[in-house]
């Protein structure tokens, strides 16, 4: 299936970086949903990244067109084809790039794959490109998951070893609107502007940082996920993992919780002052067992620095099969971090609705 | 799908904890391979522990019965289903767990998922137990593996904070074996002792930890894999977090990548002894875009805390809706991190297999 | 996949005519219904045929055990698995088999598929034996149904040019139960007397013949069904082809209609006596565009006649590559018509409660 | 999954009638295989029918574009994406139709679906316009298939009760392109005409006719499909109920084989000239158990009469739930089997062409 998630709401992403367009196939959605396209495309810039020195210079507007699935403003249950034309690109210096692999892009697996048909200009279908059709279909889905009450935030967690405030027990719709207006999105600006200096430093040495994205999901239901492989978190880190340079995927506290013990790791019950069951603490992120529990669910994903880099780097000719020397040119964004919030956020709320639009009769 | 998963070789785990038997359905295994039952019982023996205060006391003989699949010793095409009996059930004490979820357990959402109607029994489908059917079938899919020169090996990576040796860029399978020898699976006896003594610490306070294992895969060619969510990561990722207690995967440096520079996460590339590509460092796991490189696969699991401690802890009563105290009997593992190791290879094998058998034809 | 299938309500089939057992894993099914385990094996007796001379003398007695996902009579939300152990094998008259198939059995092909490692005793996972686990779940799944209303029938509609009576159309509960109460399940005995003496000339003769099986589902409702490659026809088609020995199938007059004229054709609505809107005919079996209509369901199944027959025929010695002849001794079912008609119930009752289940929020 | 099939060659079909555009996304072929878009455009035109009097007016040209997937006229290993515009439209004429259900097509079902939400101007996505894009990927995959030596042919083996000569038992590519070349695909150019004529009276009569396709794939390999439910047959079934009209599937003599005595219906072994195992008749149309023999693979589909017919129809109004009479205004195709002899092509090489790339290491 490859490019392809989902059970009932299906997302197929298509388009390589320097072809005609990129775009995605998003089948499930159901009829009726007016789509606010002002709000989407707000939501797409946030992945764009500003005119500013964190980003890459590259800026073709994102401007998604239905092709199909949406009539007179509103989904009409068919499937919506989403298409985003490719007006920006310059493929002139990518003959060196075929024959020497740049290290930890996705160009030598591809190379072997594919055996060298594979159209990697600019890194092809790897493209980070690519999850501007994440953006859209997610942005879509954030808008029909709003419709219910649910909501989803993000904000960058950690970056050159800077954290963030930490997300409160119980965020509201509000703190994710605050975050989503920043231009870098974290909470506290304080640590915010700390990580921006460490991005400008690797930037100036000519090299790059990566960071951690929490993201925080609130008004989800308990009960849902399936057991064993197909739980809320196998479903998340299935899809997470499919947007690029992400390495790492954790639970609520994760990796720490394996040098917690037992009894500070559990989250105790309680009925909370609507008189429904919550837990005190949300170690575990809202699920347990892969279903909801009805907290917030919570995770965190691991972006790795951007390999290009300015300086020469060791690789081989994949002709000459030996060692050479490589050099990236044109300017690269030395941390794609902030710009990855908005595509964990939307990767995160397809996944949300395909869960709720996947529910079915769980009992008699 | 829930509890099975695979695209060629696909998996179907069953069973509750305290029914008649549990066991997998595997489909698509490749026909006439003759499947070693004393190797077999011999890896599944592993996941059970051995007879000291490390391990709960409960111990069923996890007996694989071969329902079909298999003719006079050889694996014969058709969907092989293996059964375990269970024998060694105790179900009195489960009426006031009934009514108030454990902690940290999958008790409360499955309560609210099926309506109290699942069997949650000693943790019903959700058990640990479970996990004896996955190393029936991945240990099948171990040899199979071997057979191709494909070896499959994991170790505690970390406990209660005390780390382990990490592998070597290139482990060979007679590392592999000594590990898997050890009854307490570690490269450094050493860094294992401090371990044991921290998990009897932990048990003699009533309490429990987690952990971190860290699983590589050799031999795996490069080339497989599908971009972006059918990738190894993915296809791993989602697997992993169907075993019980794992909170968080990461491949290669994973979390810690996001801390690095790029010059110092990337891994440069170069011609090895044998004139094959490789890389000087393999900080990203063996996967690039999600495909393999050809370098070792590695990836490691957090393994959170057995949520079942002695302490009293704070829960509700689902019938009254009020706040409750629940204090859980009987005896439990403080760590089961040791036992997962087997699962991890288990599931790893799995894929990789699967893996192989849905190559296909990528190019002409 | 292979020999399972649906999306909620998932069937896997295993098993093989002379292995140690044969069955099916049920994954889906809603937790709490409680199991007529007499009705099921009511149902299940069908398939068997009675003790006379139009079905073979092999009677094993096909009592399901349910090794997990049912609690104290209940369904518990989890996998179900059953189990059939074969009894009554006898395979000492293989050897010749294996070097000649036997013409228009699945011998050959399965040779080549799997380079003769397949266990084909007694067919094999091809054997009409792997029908009874079908029946198991089926049979399962009318109980839901008739819960819901939703009742299904069959009946032998042709054997050797000998037609029964069509259904009315709208069939009630009561008829379906006549008819599944006879031994040869016919709605009028005075054809179903014809057919039986032409299969017993066939009979006589060492011959075989097939049928044609027409079923029924009522009380479906309308708006079921996802366009295109997912509608009801298309996920019935996939499952009938999977019952050996169906050739052809067809819904409402299905071939029929490739002679009629539109005019004829088309199925006028009405506003029934309840006030709902309906058909005055039903010449599409009640689906339109893949989509429900609300009227019954109706779809026929072309059943091949028994391909295991006295005559002395041609076939080759896959070993010397040379022309043989082969004859198939031991008896055999002159007519499996009358024994695959609960068999293609089954069926349908597992692809409506699927249809039921993967049911989501079409529209806001 | 709905608009979609197929294992690793993934097809999912978008768009509506009166939508902007239609197309297809196709997913896994091989990278590198050159499309020769010429054949590619010749072949769509076979479904756009003639200027004649047997068609509808509306001849848009059906220009395939590929958004993404092709670089320099070759396969690039990602996602092929195919947009169609639509440039004809006209839906001023629809409203009357959202209230009253044309009958036999997908109006009322869908209206309960979709909760009159669905894009039904001009049959939406259930619109034979949407046979398009299949051509187009199919167009694609019969290019592929032919160099493989694999080779696809249809023709109309009747309508209004008018016979076809039948395909020899062996036909060769020269006899495919000769029907294809055909404006009536037909083999007999005599019964042709007596169709033909019978198309044109119904069309007088301001009525319309079916038809029966057969269609025919020769080179497949022998051991090529998965038992039970993902055979040839349960594969080709379910694409072939997604292509609209079709009401009825059958493998090589199909519903004419529940007729006969298994003496005549079982397909005797041979060694071919060229010392191969073949079969001396295929009435079961080249596969057994639903997997190939490596005779050609035979099936044929029957095609209801176009429900647009002239005459004042029987229907409801939805919004009054009262009786109606509904006339259906415009030109209409009187037969649409011609048209859909490409389709069918087009479908059977897109099976064929997955089943290719689907397969496995079957036996160690």
């Amino acid at each position: 299936m490859a490019s392809a998630f989902g059970e009932h709401l299906r997302v197929s992403v298509y388009g390589e970086s320097h072809g005609n367009g990129i775009g995605a196939l998003v089948e499930g959605l159901p009829a009726g949903f007016p789509v606010d396209t002002d709000a989407l495309m707000q939501f797409m810039q946030r992945r764009q990244g500003g005119n500013n020195a964190l980003s890459t210079s590259r800026k073709e507007p994102d401007i998604p067109e239905f092709v199909s699935g949406v009539t007179e403003g509103r989904t009409n249950g068919f499937p919506l084809c989403i298409t985003i034309k490719n007006t920006n690109t310059r493929s002139g210096d990518y003959s060196e790039l075929r024959d020497k692999p740049r290290p930890s892009h996705a160009d030598y697996p591809a190379f072997v794959k594919w055996g060298g048909m594979a159209d990697m200009r600019g890194g092809g279908h790897f493209s980070g490109r690519l999850t501007a059709p994440v953006c859209a279909a997610g942005g879509i889905a954030k808008q029909i998951l709003a419709s219910k009450n649910i909501f989803v935030g993000a904000h960058i967690a950690r970056i050159a070893g800077i954290a963030d405030e930490a997300f409160p027990l119980q965020p509201d719709a509000a703190l994710f609107d605050e975050i989503a207006a920043k231009a870098f999105p974290v909470i506290s600006d304080a640590a915010g502007e700390k990580m921006q200096a460490a991005i400008l430093d690797a930037r100036s040495a000519g090299d790059s940082v990566g960071g951690v994205i929490t993201c925080c999901v609130t008004g989800m239901p308990a009960g849902l996920g399936d057991p064993m492989f197909d739980g809320m978190e196998n479903r998340l880190a299935r899809v997470l993992f499919g947007i690029p340079a992400v390495k790492g995927v954790e639970f609520g506290d994760g990796f720490a919780l394996a040098d917690m013990r037992g009894s500070a790791a559990n989250d105790p019950y309680c009925v909370d002052a609507a008189g429904n069951i919550a837990t005190k603490t949300n170690r575990n992120g809202g699920i347990l067992g892969g279903i909801t529990t009805g907290m917030p669910i919570v995770f965190s994903a691991a972006i790795k620095p951007t390999p290009s880099i300015a300086a020469k780097q060791d690789t081989v000719s994949l002709s000459a099969m030996q060692p050479a020397e490589l050099e990236i040119h044109g300017r690269h964004d030395p941390c794609i971090t902030q710009r990855a919030v908005p595509v964990i956020e939307a990767a995160a709320a397809l996944v949300m609705l395909d869960m709720l639009l996947s529910r079915t009769e769980d009992h008699i």
